[in-house]
């Protein structure tokens, strides 16, 4: 397979060995490195990159929507007739074929979903609100506003969607969407998949003439190199997904810049589930299942994967929990991202297994020979254990387990009164109900709002739908920014910027702005018309 | 006039002398204390103030779109009714009685605009992506996105619009209109004008039966306080318009919190002015005149203010020189804000002249009796001086004070290669031209979109129309968050959040996102709908 790697980056449309340190991608099964060798980018090398994107922006930005259109279309295209890419993604992440499968239809789908936001265009903003020049006692100015892309954008690859959250992943399609020139900073874990994809990219990028500047994707794995392409003053935004440290550390960076710029950072959270009397009685059993399933998709490495239950310590609990333990013991272990992922995820099981209180209800069979390990294991604990040592509770652990709370009494009192103002910011909120329950979910409902960026009603938060109506982000620390979506077509807004042209000569408008444009949906003077 | 005024506070609907330090406004004409005297609030009274409006978010964003554009247009009513008003704004700020009417105006009307921006709900973002039970392999979501308010804003009100950018100003209209209840803190300039309006907004809360937190207005005028405000957990976003050093410090105060808040800061612009050969050729003395009428207004203490002005060296701009050396002389000098905003632009404008090579063309007589003097002042340069000295040239000096500059050759080219990279974020720039300049101001409108929020052309940057397509914003400087505006319709998006909604079971919807509501615009499947 490394018979088609190079251990290349490229570097404005031309693949290059890193000139810094050398590191190899790890087989997380086996433990073993893989060929062929990559080398970090040099600070000279991560400059040129970013200074290719400066230079490209300004014509990137100005190619018709049909350009950036067929751009993302190619990629997806390439993605699709890849014929190593399945192999290399499960050499170096341990993700299993069928869902690496599942994951790059996910990732060319949401390219071409973008190709269509581009070309459909409402994502630009258009608002026309017509002057006139008769009022008294001041003429009216004919005011146009619309969006524009912000620049050169950063995309730092995550591990746990080498497709869909790195290289090519949603960031990138919407930063490519927008018109912003894009530098990927590859995650280490994967560096052969992202020469792959990288390759794809920098092909479709030539075969349609655009600015070789339009992608870069460099290599390297210090906290420095991200600093310097987060600092570097050519970039004016950044999407990460990753850890709350990482994430934290890139915010801090961007704004110590001379001119800060928005990093758009998704990190922890640990999704709640709140399962009703009314839900628990008609359907424990399933909802046991449905929730282990969950938590077993991806090994847990989603960061919608739910990690902490609250159900009513009523009898009809113990079926629920009894389905739930009986599907993690009939359940396998599985390999870990990385070897260090397995280490965290180890650490936090055992830190929970520590707490008084907590007991572990069941745990998969362990494989002794797999390396980066994950033995998905489900706890429980009462609700005073909870709220006793809730700090120790509620942090994110990465992989699949999950702490089942039962609480006496009225659940949605007591989770509003003492179990919510313990949560930090949710990507996600899960309410299980029966319409004898809806009363208490309206409730719950409202509060959970303010929680958490997507509430699931009688479902699960894991599996994501990419549309125009979605939100992949949430209060702090779930993101960095949570007026934004890092999934679904709101995610280009992060990447532009409105302007307003006043008196602007009809010739001189951009030209989505003019009168006689048409098939735009816009607002004119109050009103939406396409 | 001070018979109305108790030196007050308004903490949750109650009228509190604030327990800090004492202070009183100065009359910045005759540099007079003013009565009644002002008490800073202390710690507990801030504290107070913030858990008040935590306590009263849930039920005020709850409220029904026409209770809040009630409250709304009850200030509008409330602004337009006081007899006092305007002479208090005038003593507190030298402002004149025909300008602090006019501002009067437009605050009351920008409070009405933000009522019919309630009422009519598209600012919620409605996006409905309705499922499909029967979509194999998986079955689709119905996945329904609107947007939340974000929770009590604080407010700082601003010495250069004691009106439209203070207790009632634009800020406050956006927050309310979203449903997030507001916490003011007073501009230390004008505490019997905030008193004023404090108590208007005081008494619409309590005449509509709203929870007391909806509005507090606190005084007080150290950096600690403000900093204070801002890092009050209940605080959930803050608005700002003022200087470069506050808006930095309280955006830095903002993200050291455990959990970091957006602060929409409008800071520092110099507003650039292009004239292009053509335009000067037809009408140099109208834009030399139109150019220091815009420098006048308000004696300069506007945030859109032009400061520089690029002109052709070509031997019709004499005439616009002219013309404008002559406004300025036939101008007089008038009263500024404060004592120290007076010093400060004092400082600037000796700052200027102190640069070899500037030239003073033109200043307005002085009137020695004013306190706090504004001399108008126009200086010219040539741009190779501008460009040796572009750090002490093209810092804002907040006051009536234009710097042309004669550019040989091609001004385009100019402007385009040494000067724009050598500007930073701008909230406006402005375009003379003629169509014989079309191809020229097309290129330089490609550059200028970059720079700033809003480009103007064959107009003036002052004088801003409230609508759905203005933007008072820009790349940093300008504001601290480009993506926003802190004018117009798009200004209540500053304090929304959105949330999407899995498989909600149509009664525990949201009401404006069920499916039998009809007449707000949104967008159902792709398509826009009212």
């Amino acid at each position: 397979m490394a018979g088609n790697l190079n251990g290349s980056m490229f570097v404005a449309g031309t693949a290059v060995a890193g000139a810094g340190e050398v590191f190899r991608a790890v087989d997380p099964a086996t433990g073993t490195e893989l060929e062929p060798a990559y080398a970090a980018a040099s600070a000279a090398q991560l400059a040129e990159a970013a200074e290719a994107a400066r230079i490209a922006f300004p014509a990137f930005r100005r190619t018709a929507p049909e350009v950036r259109a067929d751009l993302l279309r190619a990629i997806a295209d390439g993605l699709d007739a890849e014929p190593d890419l399945v192999d290399r993604v499960r050499a170096e992440t341990g993700i299993l074929p069928e869902r690496v499968a599942a994951e790059r239809t996910r990732t060319s789908n949401q390219l071409r979903l973008f190709a269509d936001v581009v070309t459909e265009g409402s994502y630009l903003g258009l608002r026309i609100d017509r002057g006139n020049p008769a009022r008294v006692p001041l003429p009216k100015p004919d005011l146009r506003h619309r969006f524009i892309p912000l620049g050169p954008v950063a995309v730092f690859g995550a591990s746990n969607f080498p497709l869909a959250f790195s290289v090519a992943g949603g960031d990138t399609a919407a930063a490519l969407a927008a018109g912003c020139p894009v530098v990927v900073k590859a995650h280490e874990a994967h560096p052969g998949t992202s020469e792959i994809v990288g390759r794809i990219i920098t092909d479709a990028v030539a075969g349609l003439g655009l600015p070789p500047g339009t992608f870069s994707l460099i290599a390297g794995h210090t906290p420095e190199l991200a600093v310097a392409l987060v600092t570097h003053p050519a970039i004016q935004a950044v999407g990460f997904t990753g850890s709350r440290r990482a994430g934290l550390a890139l915010t801090a960076a961007a704004q110590r810049r001379p001119v800060p710029i928005p990093v758009f950072a998704e990190m922890a959270s640990i999704n709640p589930v709140l399962v009703l009397p009314g839900a628990l009685s008609e359907r424990g059993p399933e909802i046991g299942r449905g929730l282990i399933g969950s938590v077993l998709t991806g090994f847990g490495q989603l960061c919608t994967s739910p990690g902490l239950v609250f159900v009513p310590d009523l009898p009809d609990a113990d079926a629920l929990v009894e389905a739930a333990a009986t599907a993690v013991e009939s359940s396998g272990s599985g390999c870990m991202l990385t070897p260090r992922i397995a280490e965290s995820f180890a650490a936090g099981v055992a830190r929970l297994e520590s707490v008084p209180g907590v007991r572990r209800l069941a745990r998969a069979a362990t494989e002794d020979d797999i390396s980066a390990l994950c033995t998905p294991t489900l706890f429980d604990t009462d609700l005073e254990t909870f709220l006793e040592h809730h700090e120790e509770l509620t942090g994110e652990v990465f992989g699949s387990v999950t702490l089942l709370v039962r609480v006496p009494g009225d659940l949605t009192e007591a989770v509003r009164n003492h179990v919510l103002p313990l949560l930090e910011g949710q990507l996600t909120a899960t309410i299980h109900a029966e319409p004898d329950d809806h009363d208490a979910a309206a409730g719950l409902l409202d509060e959970l709002e303010l929680l958490a960026g997507r509430i699931v009603f009688n479902g699960w938060s894991t599996g994501l739908e990419v549309n125009d109506a979605v939100i992949h982000g949430g209060p702090f620390p779930a993101t960095s920014a949570p007026a934004t979506t890092s999934v679904g077509t709101r995610a280009i807004e992060r990447f532009l910027r409105p302007v307003a042209y006043q008196n602007v000569p009809p010739a001189l408008l951009p030209r989505e702005l003019q009168d006689d444009t048409r098939g735009i949906w816009r607002r004119v003077d109050g009103r939406f018309t396409a």
